[in-house]
């Protein structure tokens, strides 16, 4: 994900989020020697905390160290990185084609496009070594034929599509029988892009969330603040911080002609503020070019009257919603001991939908075969109820209570269980929340319904 | 997805889920155009069956009608299809990455790749056409110093992955502390991955599933035969005809000495047998080779000993999947009405689990207001859990409740539920269920936990 954050491309780039934020991080071998050039101060409390970021995501399995950092290629997700992503895209795609006011539908489209239709395209051609060793290896061709041929060649291969818009225009006549005709409607996608980026010979790539919402042209501009509205609220119900999510216009200059008017969700980093989320209105112009431009093909009915809708388009960039969120839910706390000694908490505060794990299972002292027995069973009740458990108590290394704690407070693990000798005996086992680091003792058949309700009561 | 059936590669393919399948489906313009060539019979129950499932599948929006099928540039999904997608790849994440048996983490790795590493990657480049114009611009250079300069740019360029066994590999290390480099483990993923095809500038693209399971190498073998029964299982456990998926044992030919041992799930589509997932026992050599070959970075624990794990992959085409279960589920029965004359009636009787739509709402004759008010409600309540709805309510057109049945049948609605006068007066509704096509009358206040409990047994 750093990826994004090192790029800068020296092409003038069509798409708000693919574009280079206003820091660098310079990625090194280690990355606990990243840093950011962009506060201006050295060491200030955002370099800290983008430190302490960058650290505990690639010690707690959410980003894997290693290369795809240092070449900036694009980004690569550990195990936890890559539930929360996964969480995230579910949220998105439930909240969209499992709307109760609106009439969305999921579709999967594939990542080449053989017509370059919407500007931007067909900058990233896929050709094959084969044909093209085949090309260099004809004999009797002069320079400028082997270019023409090569030319020729290249436009007639598919290229990698920059954004899912293009698809989902494709699919807007196949699913009018759908909706019988009616507006408006949307089509929904998430997949991956690819841009070009100033690292030579690697595109950049993004998952992106892509809502294309069909409707009537008059109604565009109120649509276009009620995704905008309900966008912003969604990013936000997720948030520890909700403020840092906002909201603003895209200028005139910004627009460039091709839509009317725009709207950005945006994230405060401490670098600086980046698009998470871009909203456009963009009339009818791009709907009628990707069908030859023939109305009576697209026409629907708006209440009694039959209109070739406008578009609204509301493109998101997961990759960095990822990242935004990791920012947003890293809480370092300040605390003194009993000897007056300083200890940092670092708590990964990540909301209980999106948590990657929402519980850790230990094992105390005492009869290890009964005990591992209780924890097993206690996972698999877990695991039937879709709640993602960590089994500590497979580990055979020895640990602290107080590590095991630290560990998963930085994983954003949101309790933590501890089986013990009392279970045994009574049924009872302590329960520890990552965010009051209260513990309390519950029975072993409560367990699975007080989770179940905790997260529940969270995704309202 | 049917752009899998027309493609045969002139090169020799390293992974036979992309192979050409034994038989070429010519499509033209309309789907029900389309014929299948290789049963040898002319109009024979396969060609039936075939012709019957194209046309419901675009008719009931699994599929998209249109372009992606002729030039067979790989696989759009409608609505529908893409619902249906979406299940059985969850259905496969959590079959792994919740097991209660083995630790499997999900990992996420990027679309392209860097080095060529694996066998047969390395072949889709993706080159930025700007770069390309320049070096073609370039004045003083003769074609064979263009030649050379094009060859080292592309030499540095990236190329599409063709599977995911190399992402995994990467990602091996990072993952030793996940599991304190204690065997066996797996690391799972879904994806995109691209190979070239016979269609010249068009690549085939196809959703793979990836296990990459790492244990000692005198396991080796049994964990191939254990992940082989657990996804033969998986595969039969959504089926209707559960003996059309099968398993056997891949020759020594096919091998090529790429792995001591394979085993591939196939499904007997109406043209032949196809595979679903291959299954190889492929030593360290990969494993090594991505790591540079130093053996004590890749070390792990198997009971006391150190050692270098062996690497079984499990690979599965999610596009062809579709198609299986697709065809498996569609059910044509012919019944005689009271004037004897005979009746088709479709049904595509896909998995509870993996419908794509589990009940549809419509209105009854009566007070259109309060009607509608009802059926909001319970739309409501079934969004809430979960449950994807069909809201036929809100269709202004008139339909016979025969023609909506068979709609829904078509489309593998579980059950559909009419609202009617009955409803304000008693809340009693009609539900009728796909299967059986029984009609059972049920209070509103029950449908919820009645839907909820019959997808729930069928997930067992």
């Amino acid at each position: 994900m750093f990826a994004y954050f090192v790029r800068r491309s020296p092409i003038i780039q069509r798409d708000a989020l693919f574009k280079t934020p206003q820091c660098k991080i310079a990625p090194a071998v280690h990355p606990s020697r990243w840093r950011c050039s962009a506060t201006g101060s050295t060491n200030g409390p955002s370099d800290d905390h983008i430190q302490a970021l960058v650290q505990l995501t690639v010690d707690r399995f959410y980003l894997p160290p290693g290369h795809s950092f240092q070449h900036g290629t694009g980004c690569n997700y550990g195990p936890l990185g890559t539930e929360l992503k996964k969480n995230m895209l579910d949220q998105w795609w439930h909240s969209l084609t499992r709307s109760k006011e609106v009439q969305v539908f999921g579709i999967n489209t594939i990542n080449t496009i053989k017509e370059r239709a919407i500007d931007g395209d067909g900058q990233l051609k896929v050709v094959n070594m084969e044909t093209l060793n085949q090309e260099f290896d004809l004999q009797d061709l002069n320079k400028d034929q082997l270019i023409q041929r090569l030319r020729t060649l290249l436009r007639n291969t598919v290229s990698l599509r920059t954004g899912l818009l293009q698809g989902a225009l494709e699919q807007y006549i196949p699913s009018l029988e759908l909706v019988k005709k009616k507006l408006p409607f949307g089509l929904a996608e998430t997949g991956s892009c690819f841009q070009s980026s100033d690292q030579p010979g690697c595109p950049a790539e993004v998952t992106q969330t892509s809502l294309v919402w069909f409707c009537s042209s008059g109604t565009a501009s109120k649509w276009l603040d009620h995704w905008a509205r309900q966008r912003l609220q969604w990013w936000r119900k997720f948030a520890v911080a909700p403020s840092d999510f906002s909201c603003s216009d895209i200028t005139d200059d910004e627009l460039g002609g091709r839509a009317s008017r725009g709207i950005k969700i945006v994230y405060s980093f401490p670098w600086g503020e980046e698009p998470l989320e871009t909203l456009w209105s963009r009339g009818d112009t791009e709907l009628l070019q990707t069908h030859g431009d023939i109305r009576a093909k697209l026409q629907c009915r708006d209440g009694r009257k039959l209109v070739v809708p406008h578009v609204v388009s509301v493109t998101g960039n997961m990759d960095r919603g990822v990242m935004a969120y990791l920012d947003n839910s890293l809480q370092q706390l300040k605390k003194a001991d009993g000897k007056q000694k300083l200890h940092q908490r670092k708590v990964m505060k990540l909301h209980p939908v999106l948590a990657p794990v929402k519980v850790a299972l230990d094992m105390g002292k005492g009869a290890t075969v009964e005990l591992r027995q209780i924890s097993d069973v206690l996972r698999l009740e877990f695991l039937e109820a879709g709640i993602s458990v960590w089994p500590g108590y497979l580990e055979t290394m020895a640990t602290s209570m107080e590590q095991l704690n630290t560990r998963y407070d930085e994983m954003g693990v949101l309790f933590s269980m501890l089986i013990g000798e009392n279970t045994l005996e009574s049924g009872l086992l302590q329960v520890r929340s990552r965010d009051t680091t209260i513990k309390e003792t519950m029975h072993i058949s409560e367990v699975k319904n007080f989770l179940t309700r905790y997260i529940s009561a969270a995704d309202i």
